[in-house]
């Protein structure tokens, strides 16, 4: 079984600077931080007593080398590790193939599915770690190196990571636009968006009780088209609020009919 | 001051039977339990140990009545309330006007804004009240009452009500369906939906702490055209996800765009 002791970061940025001391928190060797911005590099590897690394062509010893870059850039900046090295490259991305890591190197995918904030401490037993590799060996160490940090290891084919990232980006990119639309509508009659906290609190926690589609409520679901009406009335003509509302109204009645049928 | 020491009950869906008992074990006396449904009314004020009430028309002794009815019910209803009723008639709705109370009583708008479930025991200290009532006088009391129950007094014209169910729309309803499209996206690919549930659980506590707007993130805030790309790939065309993914990331393109102008 492969052990992975120390890692070196490629990348500065919001994933490993939470990642990193993590990781170094559980015991792992930070061998060196890698970025193509050298003072964030060496600002993170300040913080950690390890090396800023000035150049990936020069050697790297370490058992494994993150990824923490940006989407596009993890094939070019892999294609520059050392040629020479002889440990694990893994990406740390949902949303790109095993196949993006070039330069001959053995190939993984270290994906923690969570939205990282730059101040926000991350908890880590709370994060599902996605792991992808091209042989056991490495998977097993990968699978090591998360439960470190989380109970929550998923093994999943880059298919699956793809399908994973997108409905990631419904629960959480496109939810949290639903917030901003209703922060906007409060703002707009004068009222404290802070009175909507319970309720949204209080939305996630029903789908992790018991899933979105038995959490469905509201006017579409109960098709109260008066109330609709009111709405829409509300909400006026040829606006964004009113698109989407209609878009979306339509869809929860359309599935809560179905339902009935 | 106007006290209300004694509550009637119409109505025993939902909010009633989170309501009532809550009321009870503040010291208020539930007067009694009336509901279209005499079956329902009397397994509520069983519980209650209290009467049911089967004909409203007759005297009820209480210093309020909260209207825990459907919306198109409320009219209806308090019209058929006993005319020599001397106390208060508020509503728990809402999207209704005060207005919608009929039958020459003393009018009252009693709003919880929550999303109610039938099993799911309520923690009433979280949930904001949002009162209007004609006097002054009521507007204390109700105030007294909530205060039994939460900290979050909220006193709202009929117009910010209004506008406050709307936003509630986007904030639960529509947020819950982006939940339950990512559970689906989920389950075509075989993968557990509780992957999901520390993502869900982060972006709502992201937009406590700090706003909705400042919680943007992904691919079409970061304009990352190639990872929108994929995803339309992945969800192919002329079907739901497609269109709701579409136009979502549209708008939060638009408005990280314009935010950069």
């Amino acid at each position: 079984m492969n052990h992975f002791r120390s890692v070196a970061f490629i990348g500065s940025g919001r994933v490993a600077n939470q990642l990193a001391p993590a990781l170094q928190d559980k015991g792992i060797e930070i061998e060196g931080i890698y970025s193509r911005n050298p003072g964030e590099a060496k600002k993170l590897a300040d913080k950690l007593r390890t090396r800023a690394i000035n150049d990936i062509s020069a050697s790297i010893r370490a058992d494994l080398i993150l990824l923490a870059v940006s989407d596009d850039a993890i094939r070019e900046v892999s294609e520059r590790i050392n040629s020479n090295f002889k440990g694990l490259v893994a990406h740390t991305s949902g949303a790109v193939p095993i196949s993006a890591i070039g330069g001959g190197h053995r190939r993984a995918v270290f994906y923690p599915l969570q939205s990282f904030s730059h101040d926000k401490k991350v908890i880590w037993e709370n994060v599902p770690f996605c792991l992808e590799a091209e042989n056991d060996e490495d998977l097993n160490g990968l699978g090591e190196l998360a439960e470190l940090l989380s109970e929550r290891i998923h093994v999943l084919s880059g298919d699956q990571r793809k399908s994973l990232h997108l409905a990631a980006v419904f629960a959480n990119n496109f939810a949290n636009l639903m917030f901003e639309l209703a922060e906007e509508l409060l703002e707009k009659s004068d009222i404290d968006r802070t009175i909507l906290h319970p309720l949204i609190l209080e939305t996630a926690n029903k789908v992790l009780m018991q899933s979105a589609k038995l959490s469905r409520t509201g006017p579409a679901s109960r098709g109260d088209m008066d109330t609709i009406e009111a709405h829409r009335n509300l909400l006026g003509k040829n606006n964004t609020y009113r698109e989407i509302y209609d878009r979306l109204t339509e869809e929860i009645y359309r599935r809560t009919h179905e339902q009935d049928l």
